[in-house]
């Protein structure tokens, strides 16, 4: 059964792996599991035939034979349920897994989204000054609440999982604010998921489509 | 085996069911579980016993035997894979439903959070009249775009689920915005969920807690 997946026709990063498409494909990586891509243009993601897939004109998307999920949480769940390699045995460490999966796109990533948008679109506004120092104490609280849970340990929820991948990939935004180098346990656990070999496939990966398009 | 969940001893909302123990409260009472509630103190909330099972501070969590889970999503998944009557029969339906689960928490709730703190705590400030407009449309295009995709359907995943569940609690938070209504379809919508027997005794249960706090 072919897996596709949907990715910008040009990342707005430019191919820093920023792009919610390296989620899939780094779970597709850690899964052993080949997959085809369909690039979209940002005309595209707004057409019928895409939201048919996406219904918030987004990427990626996966379609796996007859079903077509959207979301990367969903994506990287689906994915986890169906091949060996991303969550533990064990439906409590499963469940704990997927309380991981959803903290990072709903508690953590959501107050880095806001920090990172204001960065780039607020930056010539009267108020971005005054705004800033309050959108970084919201990140840092979190950061400083996931060092105090990671304590020593590896990853969040025994060995690496899709926990981790959605976890390190959400902090990963933040490396041009600065902000994950006051938290030296956190940085070192993204650059842990950095140097697993699924997730430098996946970058490259990306990264050759926004070569090839640029 | 004793199901417990943790809420607000006083909601910021006073009793109006936007905390999230709701969303815990509503799907317990649509599997039909009897439930216990341990009530916690803004200062408990911060307190190492607390942290323990919820590594950001917050409510609900949710205990199950010797499972504690923290994030509604995942505590809601966890309720629909233990019991009948969340989410569909079938992997590729329930996956459908899940993505649903995702996207309100990560890809709708977002923008109305920001509108609705923004509409909160920086009404005074001198630049809310200026964002506002922004913030309202980030939240008109995601209203657009649900409404497209739900068209004349009554629930999101064929019959009611978890996707609505969450999504419904999600859009219940507009509600004072008046930008609910400029949806029919999904005013009609929320009005659906709120009328279940369900969500009526769990709005009833925070009602109560919030009454004798008060």
């Amino acid at each position: 059964m072919t897996l596709t997946i949907t990715a910008f026709e040009r990342s707005p990063d430019g191919g820093k792996g920023l792009a919610r498409d390296s989620r899939v494909r780094w779970a597709l990586e850690e899964v052993n599991q080949a997959y085809e891509v369909r690039l979209v243009s940002f005309q595209a993601m707004k057409q019928p035939a895409h939201l048919a897939l996406h219904p918030f004109g987004q990427i990626p998307t996966l379609e796996d034979g007859e079903l077509a999920l959207f979301e990367t949480g969903a994506i990287v769940l689906h994915l986890g349920q169906r091949y060996p390699g991303l969550l533990p045995e064990g439906a409590e460490a499963r469940a704990r897994a997927v309380a991981w999966m959803f903290a990072a796109v709903n508690t953590v990533e959501p107050p880095i989204l806001e920090l990172t948008m204001a960065r780039l679109f607020e930056r010539d506004q009267p108020w971005y000054a005054d705004r800033l120092p309050a959108l970084e104490a919201r990140v840092r609280t979190r950061l400083q609440q996931l060092a105090a849970r990671l304590g020593d340990a590896d990853w969040l929820e025994g060995a690496f999982s899709a926990a981790d991948l959605m976890m390190v990939h959400v902090l990963l935004r933040l490396r041009s604010t600065g902000l994950l180098d006051e938290f030296p346990p956190l940085a070192a656990y993204v650059a842990r998921g950095e140097a697993r070999p699924a997730y430098q496939r996946a970058f490259a990966a990306q990264l050759a489509v926004n070569t090839r398009a640029a």
